[in-house]
């Protein structure tokens, strides 16, 4: 008698998706030696970016290794023994010992529906300020709740821990006898591929020309500590402002070590409704092992204000 | 002939002054090899700092291997064959092969002040926000002029690159024709003293006291990166707040790698008036490399929230 037992560590990965968990396990894969390809529908990865931002990144996973094929749809799995054998979209098939599938989060609230409790933007729990849903005595918090963008002023669907979180404790608090308000959210999201940070925060392009408004759009390059500092490297940060008003609208940060956390000035100054003019002269923190005495940041709204006062 | 070479490296030096100069020299000099012990005539060093958090400086810096002397002045040099060979405090005599001066800085501003042009703080030339002087068609920027401080809402000294530089960009403007004015700073200010950052912006207690507001502090401790997550360690961050009001008047940050750059939080904050109330749901971002789902800022602005509801 002998028994047969697979032995072959799985060589080729597919991935198929091209955001946060997409990418954060294409490069765990790579690190683990595997050949892996990456299939993306959109033009670059990370679509919560700007293509020419999601470029930057879509360039960095390329560096490390992996295969991209962007622009191309999952459309089937070969099968052979029981076991994924490829992954075909419209352009190719690719060979596959595993194949990841990093397609985004839908709220799971069909329960929650033919309970009568209603809806909202993507089927997400509908809730008040309070995370209230629309049946008195039921509140809902998390990846199943709606969330008012502070920016758009419209209900978005975002399901991030750092929200979860923060709804949990004002359900929590409103459950319990006492009162507490969530008064949303600006799209502040941050990810780590391989020694690339990548940060966004407010409204991408895409989402501005959806809301009908005019902006402008400036990217700068700069380095993360003073240039002559150890380890300072490349950063690059794009704002965008409403036209005429200058309003911040968003920005997204792509650069190594040090550059994503500063998107929290962004973050920060959305939730306070500065325009681009407000923030030219932050008194933002400088030292050589952390910034230019001009700040990228500071460099960057500088940049927006130039093209708002130009009229775009 | 006999050509005499005084081949002898200093072996023991005395910093004297424990402010961001005194403390990078006394970094630069252990890591050279020497011997070295800092006077500090402050209960803490980094005086900028609230003594409960300058207490912490002072740990690393000991840790590091400098000799500390608090609370004491120095007195005298003395001196043996043209060169210094001890300094005296005013409790003790250290004998010294060098000694570094990190005392403050003061405005030059003799010269300006004979032609009859009016200081201000600390004898720093006067200036408006267009960065004029008092004499027409004279202006200045730099370490010898004033500042306004938006949240005491006075005058203020600070002889700062990253301040320089944004008064001289206005300066230069104005006297090119064309039109700016710089609103004032928010007294942020960076430092790294071996593994150590620090940070700290708005007012310290002192500052408040001096002012005659009322005020509650809040001290929490958290880590940098999520707890698990590689290269995750102490931060230290204090937040002060106005009673009644809960305006944010100042914050201080100390922790390792990835602490001190969150003070921009706290600055943009301060830029806008906000509150800690008005912070507690700060959308910042977060995944494991940056940061705990709670970020370190919103559990301070939350515990000085507390402090603030209960009434100090």
């Amino acid at each position: 008698m002998r028994t047969v037992v697979d032995t072959e560590r799985p060589k080729r990965a597919v991935v198929v998706g091209g955001g946060y968990i997409g990418l954060e396990m294409a490069e765990a894969l790579i690190l683990r030696g595997l050949e892996v390809s990456l299939v993306e529908r959109g033009e670059q990865v990370m679509g919560t970016l700007d293509p020419d931002m999601g470029a930057l990144v879509s360039g960095a996973v390329a560096e490390a290794g992996v295969q991209l094929h962007l622009g191309e749809s999952l459309e089937a799995f070969e099968v052979a023994g029981g076991r994924v054998a490829a992954v075909v979209t419209g352009k190719r098939t690719l060979p596959a010992d595993i194949v990841i599938l990093g397609l985004g989060v839908r709220p799971n609230t069909d329960l929650a529906a033919r309970a009568g409790i209603p809806l909202g933007v993507r089927d997400a729990l509908r809730v008040n300020d309070r995370m209230q849903t629309g049946v008195s005595g039921i509140w809902a918090a998390g990846d199943c709740a709606e969330s008012f963008h502070l920016v758009s002023r419209r209900p978005v669907h975002i399901a991030l821990g750092t929200i979860a979180n923060k709804q949990g404790r004002v359900a929590g608090i409103n459950l319990g006898g006492g009162y507490a308000t969530f008064p949303g959210v600006v799209g502040t999201a941050v990810s780590k591929i391989c020694k690339w940070e990548v940060a966004r925060t407010g409204l991408q392009e895409r989402e501005i020309r959806d809301l009908g408004l005019e902006y402008v759009a400036a990217a700068i390059k700069s380095t993360t500590r003073a240039g002559y500092y150890p380890n300072a490297g490349p950063i690059t940060v794009k704002t965008l402002a409403e036209k005429g008003s200058g309003r911040l609208l968003g920005a997204q940060i792509v650069g190594i070590e040090g550059a994503a956390k500063r998107i929290d000035i962004f973050a920060t100054a959305l939730h306070a409704g500065m325009s681009v003019q407000d923030m030219i002269n932050l008194d933002l923190s400088y030292a050589p092992p952390y910034s230019n005495a001009w700040d990228p940041v500071l460099i960057a709204v500088r940049q927006a204000d130039r093209a708002v006062r130009e009229g775009g």
